[in-house]
């Protein structure tokens, strides 16, 4: 019998990164280790300096990314004391769209001391919003000039993706700009440090910069109608060589090997991103079978064979999730959070008092009355647009609703009139899916709620009609990356040839899994022909009562 | 300078009697006493057996009427050291529909040992809600036969008005109905034990029996298609002699004057209803000035020279509430009750903690937190129907809808947002009225709320454009009973003619008005405009969702 390999997957996350070893043969995950980021999430103030930023701000420093390689990789090794001799894959995956500009040599600009003190010089990350004002006015000069590519991105391209980051770049700090050599991807550049080759990824090219596999990205024509100055930027600040997931990038430099303590040249994957990489990770890499990953917000994530413009989805990608076939993916901007401010707002103080009585946290005690609860029995529905809506309407300016509430009515009703709307909300986007020729078969769930709340996984199954497995993994993103860094030295280093395989001995679902019950889906069914009326409602033009009120609120707010 | 002169004012309430002395020249309250019911609200047990009663029962003791009479009128006499000969007349005012089974002498069944031990006996307050499949078979079989009448009560008999109420007698314990020589309501019953006289007033008759002046009672084959037992009831079981209000039932018996401690022969008013007697100490006497009585419930009551059909009102009945004049009543089932339930059920321990260390309760709190928020800055609308729609749409399938909420939205943005959906329902009502014929000019508010939240006045005030007014007196309805009392001795005895003249002597409003603010109302208008398309849309049968709701809710918990 060979001797164990191993594989190490990283995960660049929003506060920290996590590094996990990964048996290549099973999937067992040997070790784990978190380092959190030195800066964290930059907000308000550029670290050694006074300097105050502007709203919407969300900076990180990418030294920090280099810590976790010197810090976390070394304490995985010496945990599981496995010889850096038998990693013969490393894999990563980062947040999207999470950008900076870097010299000739692929140096962060706010590394180097001439540029320190300016903002936009540094990294910024996905939930950056200060390029809204850019990303309007792209979205308006693509639907004039009726840009084909729009359809693909559900007719809205997000203030966090990369090419309105970019132009507010332009628009704030030219001298930036004119000096980056180039803008690149957190998950390109993480690789460019590992292997020293520059390997951008079809993933966050595909998502968040408007590139497709053979159109490549929006004609010069284009970024010149957003701004003279941008009509070369691909060519100038970018690059037009894209890769697909699933290859390697190159081995380890001398350097990098020196930080992680991993021998030099062992293979490195292309670049991903976090929520893309769960999905091989959640078991799948074939069409029929989607992927939740559920927490704050849900990610959905499918698979097809053939290119289709699925409507108010966040984008379709060759190559973009599992190399060879068509990735899709939705969202639903409000999962967990809803649930958070429901029980930070309006669960009243008996309900605290009882569940701390009984060593619960809010959310299980509330989980608990509304099981006791039937489908129907709370006489509500809502509408789960508390954060918008992300698909398929496309809309940030809708707004909850509840609906059906009497003096009888509970917190527990509400809780569970919440999980049913955002039950709903999914079914919604895979009947929009179906209805576009992808099929929704089953699926797989991932990320932190499908854990800690099996009341709202058998919701889901009730509401949607479809069997829920849950990943065995409760880090899915790291394990992907291990996943993809054991394909990266392929079968004959003792990893595999593809993700497919690697998916097949390396990802694992748990056994208890969700399936719908009949009775629970007949009265589902029902609840959700109101949910889809009033979607279509106040979703869709009937009434725009939602965004009259919030844009009165500005008004009188005087933000308007 | 003459001598004072009094007038006592008895309100018959749910819970106690409230006796009031009154100075007639001033209208000052002198002295108050309060007796609580010995058997309350009789609910569950018949008192002294071991009887259950059936759900939705609501039973009264009429002997504790006359405990009342015994009790507290004795007391504001000695409380205030007046003496009976300055107490020249007396007037009562009781809840409706408020019933009872009695015989030849005027004596209640239940007070009679062979009927003791039959709950059908006794006293049924207006809150007895057992009577709604007789009330829905009424109003199907008043509908089918098109009834006239049934377009001065909006379209719908409640099941808490007087022939529901006997015809679930005459079905569930036919010996009762048979052994009753008559029904009679409460506020003519202490009428006739206080004079000896029957004399049914025009208020209960006009607003809970379906008489009108000059064409009286339903026909008898409306009663037999009832049941063909009904078809004399008139005539076997009540009476067609009806008395308009302001007049004089009588001089006290010696056993009333016994029991009170008042002089023989002390003139009697015709009995009335509280919310109704309330208008005029609210100084309301003429056209065009609403009395909203703001409690749990809002009553809204106002006065016309020609009889109009206003769709969806509770009643319009000629000498009503002031003889001479139709007396319009509207109402709104759910309005205190409204900012209880979500007290109770919605508001967050820390506002709890913060309430109690700053010694305010947590409507007090709210209050303030809300106060500071500008009219459309919840970015919320919501449709006050949390206990269904009394008026306009008189549908208690209705149900509760909250419209914009967001991540960021706190308690007391939506504690706001339901004061004003119960303004604009308010307003809706007011504008209804004014689309028949019906003047709405300006608002006297009277009840416990308008004591207690002056935001929620001021975006009364905002939202309906009107000015309100608030009556001085904190019991409105013993109050104007004294007022009618007065009335009742008349000018000659240093009463009153007319109920006019007791009202402007002897009923005040505070100082303090609430004026609308312009630039509120346009914020009001706006959101206003959009209430309505709710209101019109889920409750005049574009999206009948809140019915489907409800339906659903009865069958999956088997009460359908």
């Amino acid at each position: 019998m060979s001797k164990t390999k191993y594989a190490i997957g990283i995960d660049f996350g929003t506060e920290s990164g996590r590094v996990v070893l990964v048996d290549v043969a099973t999937g067992e995950e040997v070790a784990t280790a978190v380092h959190p980021y030195g800066d964290g999430v930059i907000d308000e103030v550029l670290p050694g300096t006074d300097i105050r930023l502007p709203p919407d701000f969300a900076l990180q420093n990418p030294a920090d990314y280099i810590e976790v390689l010197k810090v976390a990789v070394p304490a995985v090794l010496q945990q599981a004391g496995v010889s850096a001799d038998d990693v013969i894959g490393l894999g990563t995956d980062f947040t999207a769209c999470t950008m900076m500009p870097i010299d000739e040599e692929g140096v962060p600009l706010c590394l180097k001391p001439e540029w320190r003190n300016n903002p936009y010089a540094w990294v910024k990350i996905w939930k950056h919003h200060a390029a809204q004002p850019e990303a309007n006015e792209l979205n308006r000069i693509a639907r004039e000039r009726g840009e084909e590519w729009l359809s693909r991105y559900g007719g809205k391209i997000s203030s966090e993706w990369l090419f309105p980051k970019i132009w507010e770049t332009l628009n704030k700090a030219p001298e930036v700009y004119e000096a980056a050599d180039r803008f690149i991807e957190g998950a390109d550049w993480i690789v460019l440090q590992l292997t020293g080759n520059e390997r951008r990824n079809s993933c966050t090219a595909g998502y968040k910069a408007i590139w497709e596999k053979g159109t490549g990205y929006p004609s010069e024509d284009f970024f010149a109608a957003l701004d003279p100055r941008l009509r070369h930027v691909v060519d100038e600040k970018l690059s037009r060589d894209i890769y697909p997931l699933g290859g390697r990038a190159g081995g380890l430099t001398e350097q990098a090997a020196q930080w992680t303590g991993l021998r030099p040249g062992t293979a490195v994957s292309i670049g991903n991103v976090d929520a893309h990489v769960s999905v091989p990770a959640a078991t799948v890499t074939e069409v029929g079978r989607m992927v939740m990953i559920m927490g704050t917000s849900t990610c959905h994530m499918v698979l097809g064979e053939e290119k289709r413009i699925v409507p108010g989805m966040c984008g379709v990608v060759e190559d973009g999730i599992i190399p060879g076939l068509f990735g899709y993916e939705a969202g639903q901007s409000c999962v967990g959070d809803h649930f958070a401010w429901f029980v930070e707002h309006c669960v009243p103080a008996r309900y605290e008092a009882e569940a701390k009585s009984r060593g619960l946290n809010l959310h299980q005690l509330l989980e608990e009355k509304a099981a006791a609860l039937r489908p129907g029995e709370s006489g509500l529905v809502a509408l789960d647009w508390w954060n918008g809506n992300r698909s398929v309407l496309v809309d940030v300016d809708l707004t909850g609703l509840l609906l059906g509430a009497t003096l009888l009515t509970k917190a527990e009703d509400i809780y569970r009139a919440l999980i049913e709307a955002t039950a709903y909300g999914t079914r919604i986007i895979i009947e929009t899916f179906e209805e576009s020729g992808v099929a929704v078969n089953e699926i797989v769930a991932t990320g932190g709620l499908p854990e800690r709340n099996k009341l709202l996984m058998q919701i889901y199954a009730d509401v949607t009609g479809r069997t829920f497995n849950v990943a065995a993994s409760g880090q899915a993103g790291a394990l992907g990356s291990a996943m993809f860094g054991a394909v990266a030295a392929g079968k004959a280093a003792g990893g595999y040839d593809t993700i497919f395989e690697a998916a097949k001995h390396m990802a694992h679902l748990k056994d208890e899994a969700f399936h719908p019950i009949p009775e629970n889906q007949a009265v589902y069914d029902r609840l959700y022909a109101e949910y889809k009326i009033l979607h279509d409602t106040f979703g869709r033009g009937a009434n725009d009562v939602m965004k009259r009120l919030k844009r009165l609120k500005a008004e009188v707010l005087g933000v308007a």
